[in-house]
């Protein structure tokens, strides 16, 4: 047996997430499917992190156990000729057995896409958020700033989350913005279910000046979920990257286009 | 009756290109359905540029007669409450009658976006073109050189071109690179029909080092649509923008995200 690494990036908006269903309906059920017929036997997948119905991602990583000896290459153009065109596979490594996709990360980052303009996106539907009012980025990201460190995150944590800690370490929480699309770039060790949308959505209240900044503080302080924002929706979440130990020697391969 | 111009935004992915079709798959047709709806009357809008399938615009313009009165935002916020999610109305105007988003249009902008990579697209499938091999960027530049000004294109020029002379001048195109992505930005005062995708197959040409940036000139010359290359993907083609006179009175808004 071998383990196999691979790096791959897909349209969340063509599957119910990222999750095996029994409908195969999930991005994980087209990927096994397609790797299984290069391998010639059942494959199961482990992922750095799920992502929910309608959430993308840049730079997803997993791993598998085969018995299949291929070259690297036939793992991504291989896997690439069955899969659908919304999903690509863009490297594969044959890794030590130590390794876990989901276990050995370091870090997740994950971008938000947010319109902020009058009128809904019609072009990038389904790629990006949307806010129509004005928003203030100056009083958002003094909002930001309070979640920055280790935090107990339960006020940002849907109640399906099944992770065992609400404490998480949110190394970045940075905003900008180019052209009317706000873009928020968050890492952390790891992060709840939920946690990204909630945080944009409570940081929209700032920006619209609903509620001040230090509300953010006092909400985080609180860890109570019910009084946060309403979650944002998922189309403008990117699973935008995953850091691992460089003694892995996993490729880093993040494509990025520009409009 | 009132004359009024708009500026949409679309996703081509999801039409068989902006002309109205009996199947009523033109992004023409959405349109039309929507704003008669708001009218109470028939409507039918004549465009700045028709966009084949899969081409999708960042600021495609248009204009329409009509009797009924409505207030500009009506038009914008009725129209995209009945519009497909995959296209916009970002603004409408009132317009004077002489206005015409066909001949009044000064100058044409197009966008082509081209990953190269050794791997297809995947969570930019359908939005972005894609050349596998490495791509000499500055050759392509030094070919792209021998098109800008005044030309008979006819060597670029679909057989299926309706346009009466092929006589345009080309006053910009320049390849820039972000990541892996090519941007070609080009502006003419008008294009022949699939002129960019013919462009931008020549320039890859140059760019794989088939032939060397001096071929572009002599097929130029040539005036021969033989000597070229294919037709590239309507995929990464971007009906851009659209220069008319200030005394129009037009606003500019063109939402372009950042990834």
């Amino acid at each position: 047996m071998v383990r196999i690494a691979l790096g791959l990036e897909y349209d969340g908006s063509h599957f119910c997430g990222w999750q095996s269903q029994p409908s195969a309906c999930g991005v994980q059920d087209a990927l096994e499917q397609a790797l299984a017929a290069i391998a010639g036997e059942p494959v199961r997948v482990h992922a750095a992190g799920r992502t929910d119905t309608g959430v993308h991602a840049l730079s997803q990583v997993i791993h598998f156990d085969t018995a299949a000896l291929r070259p690297e290459n036939a793992w991504v153009r291989g896997t690439n000729a069955l899969l659908p065109q919304s999903v690509s596979v863009l490297w594969a490594r044959q890794v030590d057995d130590e390794f876990h996709a989901r276990f050995s990360a370091l870090e997740r980052r994950y971008r938000y896409l947010l319109l902020n303009h009058p009128v809904r996106p019609g072009l990038f539907s389904g790629k990006t958020g949307w806010f129509h009012q004005p928003l203030d980025i100056e009083l958002m990201r003094k909002g930001a700033a309070h979640l920055l460190g280790e935090h107990d995150f339960s006020a940002f944590r849907a109640s399906s989350c099944q992770a065992k800690s609400p404490l998480k370490q949110l190394r970045q929480l940075e905003i900008a913005h180019q052209g009317d699309t706000l873009i928020f770039d968050l890492a952390a060790n790891g992060f709840l279910h939920h946690m990204v949308r909630n945080i944009v959505g409570c940081l929209v209240y700032v920006g619209k000046k609903k509620y001040p900044p230090e509300w953010i503080a006092e909400l985080l302080a609180s860890t109570d979920r019910t009084r946060a924002a309403p979650t944002f929706s998922p189309d403008g979440l990117y699973f935008a990257d995953v850091v691992y130990d460089p003694k892995w020697k996993l490729p880093v391969t993040c494509r990025i286009p520009s409009f």
